[in-house]
Parts: structure tokens; sequence; C-alpha cells
């Protein structure tokens, strides 16, 4: 193995902590599939069941996520190293949350379930890496299930994009009708547009017809930490 | 080990599937911690480092979070066998998400966390278990984040209990006032008394002065269903 296959490996959160003879060992026993992809193409849909893992070890992703009735999709936009949905191989819903598409040429290789606990678990490490990461998605999605200072309007548009989100950070596209986006929030059409519009003003939305980008969602996260510090001041 | 203890262990999920060999073999090397507990002691403080696996395997057990506000607290009944947050071990937040009190004179046992991995990890069904059973916590969280069909404040006073459920079954008591409910429901006093009224005229809820006890959360989730299906019969 390679010095750059090492270091690109030992940027992957699952892998990070092993040793080179650790890492030379697992190649040498688990099969890894490269796979170099065209931009555009889809790398993993949503709804197939998701029997391996795939790593993103070179270029860009889009998830879309679709709603189950139709109304919205959800981007969001990824680049190296990425591994995809790593908590959809155990559990009880093993299907795939989301497409996977990639946004420019990429290079991905994938390992099979039946290689993952056999082999991958055999180091603590790896155990651990795995464990760290599914529960700390468990406790961050926990923590967003409870009320928060969701309650204005503006707190509940963004707490919407907030729960789609897989990271908070980066590039993020919603596309929906301004009818639906309102149903959805159990608001009026005119009162959803005009929060838009004002996130719009201070550059945290682009508004398009029936697609919002979020350019940033750091800046948005920053943006409602702001407001939650106003209110905790109000309180007091 | 006898086989009462035997079947006692196979009966938890983490270990499940294990042979009677691997158990006494676990046994021999694992320090199980065992204790008898007073019906009224607290075993655990929420907010606490999770640094240890709790098992309940007689008696039972109440959960009691509280919010961060200090609005109020959402307590769960548990009976035998019941492993105290096996996701708080693992993860960014390792604090107890909740406080937990015997309900009776009560059995348990617990496991430190250096054993869990180096010793347990050993063992593939154990780990096999343990990322089946905080992926599916991921996986039911990350499906309640979803905007549903909570459109209707009757809607929205279910989704509030199923977001703080750990279980969709048993008893379980919300501590608040009801203004401060209003508040985190965003609506007002008035009409989340009249739907919890009504949900009470149907013995899903029982109401009492600052306190809502739901007898059985299945019967609730059942009533949430068919009030789903009536949503989907008028769109379609």
């Amino acid at each position: 193995m390679d010095i750059t296959m090492y270091d690109t490996l030992l940027q992957l959160p699952l892998f990070q902590g092993l040793c080179k003879n650790d890492l030379t060992e697992i190649v040498g026993k688990v099969r890894l599939h490269f796979s170099k992809v065209k931009a555009g193409a889809r790398i993993v849909a949503q709804g197939t069941p998701c029997n391996r893992l795939v790593f993103l070890i070179k270029g860009g992703l889009m998830s879309e996520m679709k709603d189950g009735q139709g109304l919205y999709s959800w981007n969001e936009y990824f680049g190296e190293p990425f591994v995809v949905e790593p908590y959809s191989l155990f559990g009880m819903h093993t299907d795939y949350a989301a497409s996977y598409v990639a946004t420019s040429d990429a290079d991905t290789f994938s390992i099979d379930k039946n290689y993952i606990l056999p082999e991958l678990g055999k180091y603590p490490i790896f155990q651990l890496n795995y464990l760290n990461i599914i529960s700390n998605r468990a406790q961050v999605f926990r923590h967003r299930l409870l009320p928060g200072n969701a309650h204005s309007l503006e707190q509940r548009v963004i707490h919407f994009f907030l729960c789609h989100s897989e990271r908070l950070s980066g590039r993020k596209v919603l596309k929906i009708k301004m009818e639906d986006f309102a149903w959805l929030l159990n608001d009026t059409r005119l009162s959803v547009s005009k929060v838009l519009n004002e996130l719009q003003g201070k550059h945290l939305l682009a508004l398009r017809r029936k697609e919002i980008e979020i350019p940033d969602m750091a800046s948005l996260m920053d943006y409602r930490e702001s407001l939650q510090q106003g209110a905790e001041l109000v309180q007091v």
C-alpha cells in the first residue's frame, strides 16, 4: 500500500487511529471495490438496501432525500473524505435514507457488509470509531427532538433546515413549492415568504423558483445562535 | 453460572444470541458489579458521566428527564430486563440523558466501560447487537425529525409525547404547568387544555394538577395511527 492510500484511509473517521500495520493487514484481507465515477452518476439510490459501506476518497457528492409525501427534496453537498450512511448498515431500517450523486468525477471504494464485523470488527479502534459515530448521531438527533426555542416562525424555518442537515456546514438546497413549505410549517404562505425574504436579505438564503438555497449552513447556525442568545437575554 | 443467571443475561438485548460457553467465559473475565437496590433509590443521575452499563435484572425503574429550561420533567416506567442508556456510553455526549430511580426493590448489575470493547467487543454477536441497538435508535430519531402529519394541535400534542418516548408502550408521566406546555407547543392554554380533555375523554390520558399521565403509550400510538389514516383518506 502506498503512502497516499494510507493517508487517505486515515482521513476517514472510521479508520482514524489505526496504525499502518493494521491498515496494511486490512487491505490484504478485506476486498475493497475501487471505482471511478463520472460527474452526475448516481452512486446509491434512496430506499435501496444498504449492504456495503461506500467511501468517497476524491471528488464531491450530493445527497438527495425525497420525503414520503412527495412534497420536497433536500440536497446536501459533501467533499472527500466521506462515508455514505454508516448508520444505515445496522439496525432495523437498513435502506438508504437518501440518494447520492457525484457532483464531479470522483473516486470511491466500497466494502461489503459481510467483511465489516468479521474482519474490521477485530480492531477495537475500528469498533470504537463506529460506535462513536453512530452513538453521536443518536445523541444529536435526540437533542434536536426536544422542544427548544423554536417559537417564532423564523426559528421554526431554521429548525426545519437543521432537522434535515447531516452536517451543520456547507451548501444545502431545499426544493419545494412555497405553499407546501407553508403547509409543513403550519403557517401561511405569506408569513413564510416574508421570513424567507428577510433571511435572504441577510444573505443567509437565496430564493429561486421552487428552490431555497442555503449557501453556508454554518452562517445560518451562527445567526440562530445569536437569536437564541437574544431570547435568553429577554427571559432574564 | 447457574441456569437462571444464564437465562437472565440472554434476555438482555446486548447479550442475545451468545451461547452458554461465551457467557460463562464473559462472566469469568468481566467484573459484573451486582447490586440490590431499595424502592425509591436513585441508580443514575441525569447529567453525570456514563462510564458503565447498568442492567436491571429484577424489579422496575422510572426514568426522569428534566428539560434544560426547567419547564417540565418526563417520566417513563420500565420493567426488567432493561439496560440504562447504552447510547450514552460512546459518542460526544456521554452524560446520562435522564435520572433512573427504582420503583420497587430491584436487582441490577453493571459493567465498567473499560471492559466493554476490550472484552465484550471480542464477540462479534455482542458487537452486532450493540451496533444494531444504537443504529436503530439513530434511525428512529431521524424519522421522528421529519415533518409528518403533525398539523392539528392534537397531533402536535401526541408528537410531543412521541418525541420524548424511549419506548412506544407503557406508562409515561409529563410533569408540566399547562401554560408552559402551551408555550412549548406554540399555542394557547385554552386550545391545549381542550385537546388534552378530549384525549382524556377517550381514556388515552389522565389529567391531574401539573401532571399528564399516559397510562399506555401503545394505545395513544394506535389512536395516532388512526388519525393519520384518516388524513390520508382525505388527501386521496
